[in-house]
């Protein structure tokens, strides 16, 4: 229970750290869509790999997708596409510490008293290798809704590292950072398109990691083109939808939508979006909604910001206890991920594709609208 | 589509803010437990009702619950549960303006579009009269999950209206307000258990009410006495499910859970809750986790903050469009919320005692752990 | 849980047969649709109701149905429709034995066994009042349907009552009886469309009635001017959706669609059903697969056979156990149906369109076809 | 959509006849169990693979199963299970002719038109390779639910093969022939337990093959050792979860339950079970009901049988149309199964462990029952 995703456009991911691989069975893919391994679902997975750069961890893993079933001749079928990816920079030696020592801050403890056992190798299924199915649907669902709605954007990207970032967070406004192309949010390895304060964020990276230690940090996803009306009330609202996918991702503390916390100093008669005609068009003058009123979209810009707790891998002796309960002392070794929130990016833009994919689906199923 | 929370303790609920009531259906309660609407569903909805204070909105509503299937001789059957509450203060007069003309910030707009149609009526389906359903099914889920597991509690309270609150607030710190008793909290209308600066809380919110202005602020929900497993992930993670829960609230537009936002800002090495064996019991000794630890409860006390908008109902004339997409003035008018804060109180209760007991009854669909 | 059906145009159904009433609720349902409940759901009640003629239970509902949301101003709002039937013709000492004793073939000792706890007045949540919400909604899910595609036909009807039937069953050929109207199967009160047949059937309930026993027999429902396309491979096959929602009524022991049983009697040669171009249409020229392979719709007619066991309810004695285990014998009294299958016509039928509209709702979900 | 099954131990299955292979994800299987795919699995695969014997398709196929994750150490994590099976023996030149041309009674038509797009392949999704999946989830289930609860016996065997069977169908009586053990049931590559019968069986489809002809026919499902409380009321009834289940197997036509069809021959008075106290433990004295009433298993012997039409593949010529619409004519030609019956015995199994396994978490999930 707990590893399927999204009610009409629904993936199933499966897989641990270590152990034969990681995959994703998407169901209810509309047929008859040209889709690709190497063109469609590798580029987002590659920019999800582990070893990209100097601030991650250095883990190989090439982290190559087979589409194993759903796609005849190129295009979809309409059946289910299962896509797997092999697991092969294994090192089971490296954790043998962990079989009887809980690290803190992770998913060991917790897994082991829930199901009373656990693999303990690289986290298993707690580890962050499991989204690469969500990557890899992410990019499915992505051609799909383009197919059917061209001119939608989704890009997230880094906003803050640690303490530094760019001057947006907080306000309670719209982003005023330009939304960013591909290649500017691509173009250093945090991932944030400003890149004098990457350079800054990449710097305290590397302090950190050299000190065994640590950062968190702050992502924002924005969506332009999306039609109005993508959102199902009253539980299944657009931003409910997200707030779900994103606290399912691993090392997830928080969520803001909109003005998020910093709309909460506000006052209504500051607060509200009134609305205006712009060239014929429904539009509201300010945007602090974030895109969706009342659960639904409203064909504003969608944006909203995920806060990501410092990795809890670290390279420094921590007290913890034992599997029997008694306490001791983990020595943390080997491979370590400094920041993790770089790498988060692609699949923050996933998990924001599977929850359109899905509402524009929840939306076709009423069929043309009749007056 | 999108009317019904929980896979095992599954709710539906029906109903607009003016018709013919409101109510929910509950499919999963687990059979022979005493059930009273009287004792047991309605002080929860008389927690939630409009009219009770100074500081709400004046619309008089009884909220009468009636049991009307589920229950015989004051016994759950494990049949469905419905509840239904009448409405009864309808002023369809006081909503003519907004038959035409679309309310900033409301879901006039979004609703007429997606649907094709609206009942403009007090918002309809988008009022906070939905959560009447929520309310009276978390009463029942409360009731339920305490008759299998006891001792857990669920508090909810004010932390900030505007920039009114508690320190706690934004640390990154567990809660250093000690556990209030729902007395504590009831103490004032406000439902911020400090009652110094309740008082300052209930002077802003006059204030801005003078104005025919609003304002919003943040509740902080805390639980205690949960067992160590609770949350299935990698999806249905305990964060990720209250996440949704909160973020289909109305008015909702931040969550965050354990640390949130305030522990970007610390190192790993700051920010990891390290294990010890607490008398036999194996604890952290920190508590930025928030009491979950890869989507599982660890035993720990759960704490999350929900940030909740300034009401967009205000009574000040704003700019906006109508149906026919021309721009006009809204004139507000009429009843008015200033502040939905402290009347969320209960209904975040009632969310949260929905997502656990749903999370308890898929653990315990495993069956008892063998070895 | 049980206690919905669907996943688009999703129902959720509460009520026992004594209590506060009988409901439904309808999740899905597409907007801006003209529905009443005098029109368009009452005249489906009415022919579900008792009381109708001298062939069924004398009890005495009026069944009336109130739409309690989801329409406004005569029209579908897209939300939740909430639909209420109250029970009026209460007569709880009637079921004073029942209380302690089982009833031999009802659901009264494994209602009691799994709850724990049972209403045994009128069978509680397992008497076939349950079914008016479902006929409820199939009215709607009806209306709802032929908005979006007109000319879908659903007709069941009574083929055989015990051993007096039509001639189709069991020859695994489509029926060669004419696609009846509503008119000729409401002719008479036993439903069948040969008033012949009709006549004798009507007779053989009477007759076993005044011995204080009961009938069983078989519905077949058929349907034309459905599109080609709908029926979700391989679980939510279109037969075997259908054979779920025959199988979830009261007292039916069997389904089969098209050949059936009867089929497996032939060989591959004499069973397919080739291909043609008639007209322009592809069609095939027998019908043995019963509208649908591969679990999808082929654009013939469906149909489909349910049986149905004689009513367990008899006014003989019967030896049974009671509560405590030892042995007893129950006295049949008061009301009693001896033929329940007539008054399963319109049930069936509001199974059907459930089953279409949801299929029809996946399939349109995809959006529109694409090259 | 519709590639998942259950709701608590929830399968998803994937692929196509020809393409990378055959697997299904189980979701929710209980943690901590013993799981061998040498020992558990691959014994039920063995069961369903093709090229058996001489009366079954000459495909060959290893049809080995690979356990990719869920399992370590020999143990089921409580993760996602991912199970893959290759597709080997691939002859894509010998569905040339099919690529064009539709097969009568195959799902090529509808598959063509509801997708837009087929893998005409062997079928592709249609085809019967697609249920591996099922049958390697079967076997987990069945390992699953007797750690659970021992002593659950089920048995399926070939009643009937066209017009050649043993004596209890149709009846509406309890089968009279003995239950039979996994071995007497296997004695023959027919799967009948009475080897006079079996021999005749053979002999049919030997003769049919020799006419490039195919038969059906019938395989009931015994169920012993089964709790009272399984099944939910009242959509997900055991007999309704169990029809759709078996509704959604190719071939499928037919299903009854207990008495069934003939049942409806009855009186109500030759129909009822009545209950007796056998030595402290409730018990009906005869079993027309078929081990449910009230759609929740009574303790009873469970009994069901299914109905397979004759397998639609012949080496016959046969009229059919192609893509274009155009009349042609289909040559039968390559591997051809003249009777799918046998093969299908470990199917019904498997369906039934799968439905068994998720009743009995449903009803675990209420908890322990209380009073």
């Amino acid at each position: 229970m707990g590893n399927s995703f999204g009610n009409f456009f629904r993936i199933s991911t499966w897989g641990e750290s270590h152990g034969g691989g990681i995959g994703v069975v998407i169901d209810g893919c509309p047929p008859n869509l040209p889709l690709s391994a190497q063109d469609d679902i590798q580029p987002a997975l590659d920019r999800r790999r582990p070893g990209q750069s100097e601030i991650t961890t250095p883990r190989k893993e090439t982290d190559t997708a087979t589409i194993v079933s759903g796609v005849y001749e190129g295009r979809t079928l309409g059946t289910p596409i299962a896509i797997t990816v092999p697991n092969s920079d294994h090192r089971p030696e490296a954790y043998t510490e962990m079989k009887e020592k809980f690290r803190p801050s992770h998913a060991d403890y917790t897994y082991q008293t829930k199901y009373g056992v656990r693999n303990h190798e690289g986290g298993g299924r707690s580890s962050a290798r499991e989204t690469i199915g969500r990557v890899a649907a992410g990019a499915v669902a992505q051609k799909a809704l383009l197919s059917r709605h061209a001119g939608i954007e989704v890009r997230a990207y880094v906003e803050r590292i640690h303490t530094l970032g760019l001057e947006d967070f907080g306000s309670g406004e719209a982003p005023i950072y330009p939304f960013p192309t591909l290649e500017q949010v691509e173009a250093t390895p945090v991932r944030c398109p400003d890149t004098d304060i990457a350079a800054q964020m990449i710097d305290r990276i590397k302090e950190v990691r050299s000190k065994g230690d640590s950062v968190g940090g702050i992502i924002v996803c924005r969506v332009r083109g999306l039609p109005v009306g993508l959102g199902e009330p009253v539980f299944d609202r657009l931003e409910a939808e997200l707030a779900k996918a994103m606290l399912s991702l691993p090392a997830t503390k928080a969520f803001e939508f909109g003005s998020g916390f910093a709309g909460t100093f506000m006052k209504g008669s500051e607060h509200n979006d009134v609305f205006e005609n712009a060239d014929g068009r429904i539009r509201t003058r300010t945007n602090r909604s974030g895109g969706s009123q009342g659960g639904i979209s409203n064909g504003e810009e969608l944006y909203f910001r995920i806060g990501f707790k410092p990795t809890a891998t670290i390279l420094q002796p921590q007290q913890t206890v034992d599997l029997s309960g008694a306490e001791t002392e983990l020595i943390g070794r080997g491979r370590h991920d400094p920041c993790v929130v770089p790498r988060a990016v692609p699949i923050v833009e996933a998990m924001t594709w599977l929850v359109l994919t899905d509402l524009w689906m929840a939306q076709q199923a009423r069929g043309p609208q009749t007056a």
